[in-house]
This record gives C-alpha cells, structure tokens and sequence, in this order.
C-alpha cells in the first residue's frame, strides 16, 4: 500500500538519490498485528513532582505487557518516553519536560512513541492552567523533531478520570496510532471520568453491533473490517448502487449488508426498522459515508452545494436523531463521526465539503453532553492526506505535496483512520468524549 | 519592504516568467494610510432571513463612510461582501452563504475583504449550534480560494454585543487587516457585551498610556508607531543593551523610553513604580518582548529552555500579577500578548519557543475572564511568518516556504501585527476578550 514515492525510496538508486539531493525518505510505519508486542522496546516512564498519574500508568503499561524503565540506561533503545505532566503547576516546572526529554529523545526507536499526559487546562486556575496549556507546544514540537516514524501526542486526564486513560495509553503507544500524531486528546471532560476495562484487550467489541455507512470500499470498508476484528457484528451500509462491492466487504467480514440511501426522507425510519428487527439495536454507528463535489465557489452548482451538506451532515443529523429518540441506539452507545482536514482548515475548491465537515465538529460538540447523559460518546476523526482511490485522483504535484508535508512525510492508510475509530468504539473508552482527532501524520496544511 | 522574490515578480522579466512557469504571483497588498477611503469599492451587504445583525452592520458600514449595496449589479467591484448569517439555524440553510457568496465571490476587488458574522456555537444549542459551528469551513475555504490579496473572516457575535462588533467590523474590513485571513473572532463571549465608540476613530487611543515591551526595533518598533498613531503615550522598553535604538523610537513616536530587563526579580516593582511615578497607571500592556534559542530538543542547553520559557512567559506573569494587584493598571486596561504559529503549531527546533507561547494562550485564557471583572480584556496575536531583521535569518529555501505557503503568497510585515494589537487596544474593543488572532496571511502550516 506504499506510494510509488516510498517504494521508489526503497530501492538502491532511490536511497542514493534521496541521499544525495536531500529529499524525504519517509519511513516504514510500524503497524498492527495481532499478536504482535505492544512495543518495540520499554518503555521510559517519568513524571514531575506532585504527578497523579504515574501509579496509574505503571500499572496500565503493566497490563499491556509493556517492559517498563524507570531510569535511562546507556544504549537502551526505547519503545515510549511516557511523562506524566500533572505535577506542574507554575510555567517554571516546565523545565520537567526538559530533563526528562532531552538526555532520551534521541533514544527513542522507530515507530517510537512520546505520550505527555497533563490535566485539561479549563478544569484549573491560575498558573496551573497556563503551565498546563503550554504543554501542547512542546509536543506538538516533538512530533515535529521525531524521525523514523515516531510520533508524540498529548493527553490531558481530567482529575478522576485517570482509571478510565487505559484504553487510550494504550491505543497510543500502539502501532494501531500509526498515523496519529501531534494530536491532544482529552478523557474525562465530558460525561463519565470511569470505564470498564474489557474481558479481551484484542477483542473488546465482542457481542456489539456497529452499523458502518459508506461501508463498500476505501476508508468505509477498513472500518468494516477492523470492527469485525474487534468482535463486532458490522452492518455494513451504502446506496444500492454499491451493491456488489458492499455484499463483498459484508461477507469477507461475516456481517450483514443494508443497501440504502441515507438521504431519501425515509431512510432513518428504514434504517431504525432494520436495527431493531435484525439486531435488537446498535451499539456502534460510525458515520463515514461522504461525498465530494468539488468546484471553487465561483463555479459551484447549487444541487453540488447541497448534495455534500445533505449526505456529509444533513442526513447525519436525521438518523442520529431518529436512533436517539426511538432508543435503538442502546445505552453506552457510540457516534462516531468523520470529519477532515478541510473541515478544520478549510480547502480549495472544497467550500461545501470543508462547510459539512466543520459542521461535523458542531455535530460531536453538540451532541456530546447528550450521549453522556445516556452513557454513551461522540467523537469524530479527522484524516487528513489518507491513500484511497478518492485521493488516487488528485493531481500528481497535490498528492506528493500532501503526503511529504507533514512529520511523517506519507499519506496515511484506511486501516488508521479505521483503528482510530476503533479506539472511540472500545467499551474501556466511556470516557473519551466530544474529541476530534486528526489522523493526518501531524500534517503540516493545517489551519 | 517587499521581499526580493515579490520584487521580481514586478519586473518586466519577473512577470514573464512567473507567467510562464505558474510561479506565485504575491499581490501587493493595500494597507492603512490616514485618510485613505475605507475601502477600494462599495460593500455588498447581505443576511440570513431572521438575521440579527443586519442593521447594525448597515449603521457601522455607513459611520466609517463605506457605500453600502444591497443587490449585486453587472460590472460592479466590490470592495468587500459582508454576510450576517446569525439568521442560520439549521444546516440546510446553509445554503443561503452559496446563494449569497456565488453569484458575487468573483466581482471582488484587490485586498477585498470578506466578512461572515454568526452567533457564537457554544452560546447554541441543537441543529443552530451545529449549523453556526460549520461556517467555519466556509470562511477559511473561501480565504484559501481568494486571490489578489483578497481576506476571509468570520466573526461570532454574542447575542446582545452586536453593537459592540464595530471596532472589529472596521478593523476587518480596512486595510489594517491586510494581513489577518482565515480567522475566527469572537465578541461578547468573556465579560461586557457592550463597549463605547472613540471620539475620534482616527484617534481612539487619546489620552491612553501604553506600555510596550521589546520595543526597540522590529514589531516592537511598529507597534510602538502605530499605537502612538492612534494617540496613546507610549513607554518603549528594552534591555539596557538595546538603550540606543530604544531612545530612537521612544522619540519618534514622541513617547518616553524605560531601560529595563523584565527577567529581573525587581522589575515587576520597578516597573510598577515607574508607571505609577511618571504616568498615574497604564492603559495598555503589550507583552511583545520575546527571545529565540533554537536547537533540537537533543541539543537544547538546559540554559537555552529557561532563558526562553522566562523572557517569553514567566517574566510576563510577574509582571501582570504586579500591575493588577497594586491598581497600575488603570480600569478596561488591555493586557496583549504575543503568541506565535509555533506555539499553535510546533517547530522543529523551537521546543522552549513553542512551549513558551503555547503558555501564552493559556495565559490568556486564565485572565480572560479576570480581567473582565475589571472591565479590562486580554487577548493575543499569533504572528506568522513577519518579515523581520529575525526572520531574515532564517535558510533562504525555509523562508521562501514559509512566505509563499500562504493564502496571500507573502510574509507580513511588522505594522500588520502592531495594527491588529492597536485593534485589541481600542476603547471600542471592551466586548473583544479572550481572543488568539493570527497575523499569518493564512499561511499554510499550521497545527
């Protein structure tokens, strides 16, 4: 699935031409496996002084069979530098992060993994949520200076929520968050601060039901497909005109196929119907189906125009409200919606995908206080240069530029925004809720 | 002040080859000059049906002497497309910036501007919030599509502060915002919903002391300028090192100069002092002095973090505590502090810099609402790239990188900063709290 860039770098003429001229030599992402070890390496775990994380985080490194060291060791190849932050409370602590970081950073291997764990700036006062707020420009800094695939992100716990970060330590340090990087993520904001661990780590979806839109090809059939590795029974669905290709993902992944057109008027109803009858209800509903129709403003179409707010947001919008109202989504549900890139930082040529897709993030913000109330989330993703036969299309300069752009210097894959995704559906992940993360390589075309 | 490539393209030769190669073409963008018309063309003015602030736009296009159309007519130049879209409620309507924005997004003239003003997201609830939350994409996209200089806003008006919007309508719409594009401004959010208008929109600063930091040369010196300009008294500080350049502004501007380091454990009293002593208080506070020592994380001396973390954030939270706590700071007193894209983004090297400014928005965020209490507010500019004595030392290819990967395909200059800090200043501006604004041409690398 390598672009023809990256495979072209891998040869002995491209090692000697991207040596010579300088130019990115983007690096094999470590990415996962069942079965395989969680890490690379042990992990190095610190913290500042006064921290409220650090037991927590042994014991969570513990339980995914992580080797954990305490103190830097000559020659040692880490898989994570992990430093619980919460013990800063004044700008000047934040020389912690230095003396932690500095003598190691060049330790770290590939595919390693920086986490920085900190408490929400919003829930503190003072100097604490300044020193705290810094945080994100260091790590955003790091995952910027990190080579070979590795990636650094910052999670900020809110104070009795730290049982509930397992599920996202360990999505993090994982190869599953291959693509993930420069992101900060907050657990325990929003709704519940506690989650409950599941039965099997490798199979946390056992006995759920994930309804997948747009689930017949591309970012839709990865998601698919890594639900159903989860556990998950996946009702894959997308217009009838899909058909063949969505009854091939449904087998290969031994769920159910639903041809249907989220837009007409009687879609939620159907849609409603089908959950209920079939399955009892839904526990997962992952809205990936999207259009795009892209023109500049000056030569758009009023049908392109709302063609992509109803199928990316509109219709949305309807069959959240049809599932809520009627109950069948059940209790500790998950929405999980995708935005983009172009949502956050608007794109040529894309003023009604960047409009829907920035109203995505309306739609988890809103929504969010809601499904805490039902113990459930909403969440969304938001990839940022993903191979896929839609981005196969772009102009050849646009899509190098996409992919070189960013600190992991490739596109990405569907399978990461798809283990992403994962992540939110995870049951340990009750309290991570109304976030929206890019997977995007820590892409530099930001906002 | 127009780089070396800019200059190029203006040349007979220039113009031949960036025509014939596709190469970026940075327009010449319109800047402030006292007495200039407000804007190169009429102002087509436009609303949501149900709309709130239609007429108070009307009424301050019309006070800062702008003509106002309210049907697009063939062959007409706009100067700037303003579009009161707090009447949306509902995605679908959405639809009515395409019907407004289409037929007239190309008539734009050069350095036109466009204004989207919405209701706040989070003030709404349900299908308004996700609506409101969505133009978001819509502006920044429209930004991105612009040419010839031509910027992109959108700003959320809270309920109740519409007319406190007008020191942020003008400021958008002149030329002093030539370098402000694809931002998001809120008004009325933290603390008054009202504010008074100047005597003298020419002079709103009559009467006002301004305290600016780092003022010796570079976006100090133009703020210094432009804050003298707009009537205040400026006190110019700098290192004692600085003292000869420091005396020369000071005079120019016809204010006073203070020899003083900042990092000193004396100088938040002696500071206090010395405004007290000579002045009777401060209005304005500019936090503009900052300093760089750029290494990787690897090689950053433990020296080089603190001196950063110290000049950039910690010296200034001395120095606020002290002016607050003692009265010097004069009631609605603006605090302004200077941020960066690093610190919203990350830099490779910029691992204390980043983390400083990054610290620079949490230091906004906790003051905010304190500040509000004293009738006072506190916001932020984040520069890109500015076109510096600093930055000109930065690699040719980077700084070549980083001025035409922009909406506006060039650096700023010094005075685009130091005119959107004499915005925050503005007495006009009471209802304006708690903002982190980019001076970056919305340049593309972002978080």
């Amino acid at each position: 699935m390598a672009d023809k860039y990256q495979q072209f770098t891998r040869t002995p003429l491209g090692k000697f031409a991207t040596s010579k001229l300088g130019l990115p030599k983007p690096p094999v992402l470590r990415r996962y496996r069942p079965g395989q070890p969680p890490l690379d390496g042990p992990a190095l775990l610190g913290a500042a002084p006064g921290g409220r994380l650090e037991k927590t985080l042994a014991a969570q490194l513990d339980s995914a069979g992580i080797e954990i060291v305490r103190a830097p060791s000559e020659g040692t190849r880490y898989g994570a530098l992990v430093f619980d932050a919460t013990g800063i409370t004044d700008p000047t602590q934040l020389r912690e992060l230095y003396s932690f970081f500095h003598p190691v950073i060049r330790d770290i291997g590939p595919s390693g993994r920086v986490v920085v764990l900190g408490t929400p700036p919003e829930l503190v006062e003072g100097r604490e949520r300044i020193a705290q707020r810094a945080l994100e420009g260091f790590t955003r800094t790091v995952g910027k200076e990190l080579k070979r695939g590795a990636t650094s992100q910052l999670v900020y716990v809110a104070a009795g929520a730290e049982e509930a970060s397992e599920s996202t330590t360990r999505f993090l340090l994982s190869a599953k968050s291959a693509f993930v990087d420069g992101q900060v993520i907050r657990v325990g904001t929003v709704g519940t601060k506690t989650a409950q661990a599941p039965a099997d780590w490798a199979k946390p979806l056992d006995g759920k039901v994930a309804l997948v839109t747009g689930a017949s090809r591309g970012i839709g059939a990865a998601i698919a497909e890594v639900l159903a590795r989860d556990g998950a029974h996946v009702v894959a669905l997308d217009i009838p005109a899909q058909g063949g290709e969505l009854s091939a993902v449904a087998n290969r992944v031994h769920g159910s196929a639903l041809q249907l057109d989220i837009t007409a008027d009687d879609a939620p109803q159907r849609l409603a119907d089908h959950l209920t009858q079939r399955h009892g209800g839904v526990d997962i509903v992952v809205h990936n189906a999207g259009i795009t129709r892209d023109k500049t403003l000056a030569k758009m179409s009023e049908s392109a125009w709302d063609a992509v707010i109803t199928v990316n947001l509109a219709a949305q919008l309807a069959v959240n409200d049809k599932l809520l109202a009627d109950g069948v989504l059940r209790e500790g549900g998950r929405i999980i919606g995708v935005s983009s890139i172009a949502g956050i930082a608007g794109n040529v040529g894309q003023s009604n995908y960047a409009t829907s897709k920035a109203g995505v993030i309306g739609m988890v913000n809103e929504a969010a206080p809601r499904m805490a109330e039902r113990g459930g989330t909403i969440n969304a993703v938001a990839p940022g240069f993903i191979e896929t036969q839609m981005t196969a299309k772009v102009p050849l300069m646009i899509r190098e530029f996409g992919r070189r752009l960013s600190s992991l210097a490739q596109g990405g894959l569907p399978v990461d925004v798809a283990e992403t995704i994962a992540w939110y559906a995870n049951p340990a992940s009750a309290a991570v809720n109304g976030n929206v993360v890019r997977v995007c390589g820590q892409g530099f075309l930001g906002a």
